[in-house]
Formats: C-alpha cells, sequence, structure tokens
C-alpha cells in the first residue's frame, strides 16, 4: 500500500472511530503531506467538510503553484463539490481508493484533464461498505440524496 | 434591489470591513434565509470558505428535499468549488450579483439543469473592481491563479 493512501485510510478510520463517515484524505507537495483530513458531516454538523474539503482546509492558504505540483488521495471517488475544489485549485493528479461504492465527477475531472488513478482497494471498499448498510441515512444526506 | 441580494451584498460588505474578500451569499428556502456568509480566506485563513461555501456551512445538515427547493444568492459569478456544491446538493436556481470581474462555472451549472439568473449589479461590480485593483495578489489566491 502506497504510504499516502494509507495516511488517507487512516483518516478515514479516525472519522469512523469518532462516528463519523469514514471517507479521508491527504493532499501531497513534493512527497510530504501539507493536509489531510477526513469527513466532518457527523463531528462538526458541517456540509462542506468531506474529507477532500477538510484536507484542503488542513493545507491552508497555498500559493497556486503548490497545488499546482500537488497529488490529492481520497479513499472514495470525489463527489461534484470536492471535484470542483480540485478543478478550481488545479491539483493535477488525484489517486481514488475506490469508485464501487459511490462514482463521483470522474468524467468531468478527466475532461479538464486531471489525471486520476483509481485503485479499488478492498479496505476502502469494506470501509463504506459496511457505513452504508449500517447508517444509509447519514450516507444519502452526504451526498444529497 | 430583491431582498435577497440585498442579503448577500450585506454579506460581501461585512466581509470587506473585516479585511476579507468581498464576496456574499444567502441561501434562501420558502423565502426563508437558512444560510448566510462571505468569504473567510483572510478572516480565517480558510482555503474552502467561498462566500457560498460559508453560507452553506451556516445553514448546516439539511435534508436533500430542502436544498433542492431552496435559491443561492451570490455576489458573484460561482467557481468551480461553489459550483460543485450547487451541483451536490440540487440546487436548482442561483441569482448571481455579476459575472463580469469573473466568470465561473455557468456553462456546466446551466448544462446541469441549474436556472441561472445574472443581474450585473453595479454595487457588486464595483466592489469586486474594487478590490481586485487594490488586493490583486489576494484575488488571484482566491481563484487559485
Amino acid at each position: 500500500m502506497d504510504e499516502f493512501m494509507q495516511a488517507a485510510i487512516d483518516e478515514a478510520r479516525k472519522g469512523l472511530a469518532q462516528g463519523g463517515i469514514p471517507i479521508g484524505s491527504v493532499i501531497v507537495h513534493q512527497n510530504r503531506i501539507i493536509g489531510r483530513g477526513h469527513n466532518q458531516r457527523v463531528q462538526q454538523g458541517s456540509a462542506i467538510l468531506h474529507g477532500e474539503m477538510a484536507a484542503f482546509e488542513q493545507a491552508g492558504r497555498q500559493p497556486a503553484s503548490v497545488y499546482q505540483e500537488s497529488v490529492l488521495y481520497t479513499t472514495l471517488s470525489p463527489c461534484a463539490m470536492c471535484s470542483g475544489a480540485i478543478l478550481l485549485y488545479g491539483i493535477p493528479r488525484v489517486v481514488i481508493g475506490e469508485n464501487q461504492t459511490f462514482m463521483g465527477e470522474e468524467v468531468l475531472l478527466r475532461e479538464r484533464g486531471v489525471e486520476l488513478s483509481v485503485i479499488q482497494d478492498q479496505t476502502c471498499i469494506g470501509l463504506m461498505d459496511d457505513f452504508i448498510a449500517t447508517n444509509p441515512e447519514l450516507w444519502y444526506e452526504d451526498i444529497g440524496v
């Protein structure tokens, strides 16, 4: 397992242990994690702190040049909001844990030139499968359904 | 002036008075403001709290049915991130103060069926023109340029 995807999974597990939705993300610049986070819907009552957004927020204000050299790792295919943040900041590459339990805006990201690698990691799939089975309302709320 | 666009402009002015980027937004459900906010890049060092995102965050966790009946007002054409949040939550209508100083993802939003009304309000244009002229670095940071 790639150390950065492992860090994203660690974030997802941290969220789960807090009673939250198990999705985590890290942003990596020049082989160093500059931002990390996990979904905060339950923990902070947040409508915007998905895992990826939490990682952007923790990275804080960065120059455009840093984003444009960064790789974002996320345990789950990024939704429209998180994909929009990826496009806003010009993140050139996204590594996705899985897109079997939820397919985000991968077509749009690819159309705009973002390089995507989808791992289909069994740990990521298992985390979401279990969560959706036991907390369907929470999950559907998180994706606006 | 529509009372809800006026509320978005009031938010933008509040942000400006705090030394921030003057963009404001409100989310309206059944003729009542359920969320309001302004850009927090300067005030909170935030990379994700654009005006629209701040309004979503202040609205808090809402059922999908509420978003799907809401109108979002924003003083400026929504960027990729904020447009993504609009799409995630299925906001059907967006009223935009202006798109002369910045053109956001209006084509994408329209393609996905969101109804947009662009007012080209001189107050909104003036707020951004003045801000960009005096703080260009801050503005370009906010849109990832």
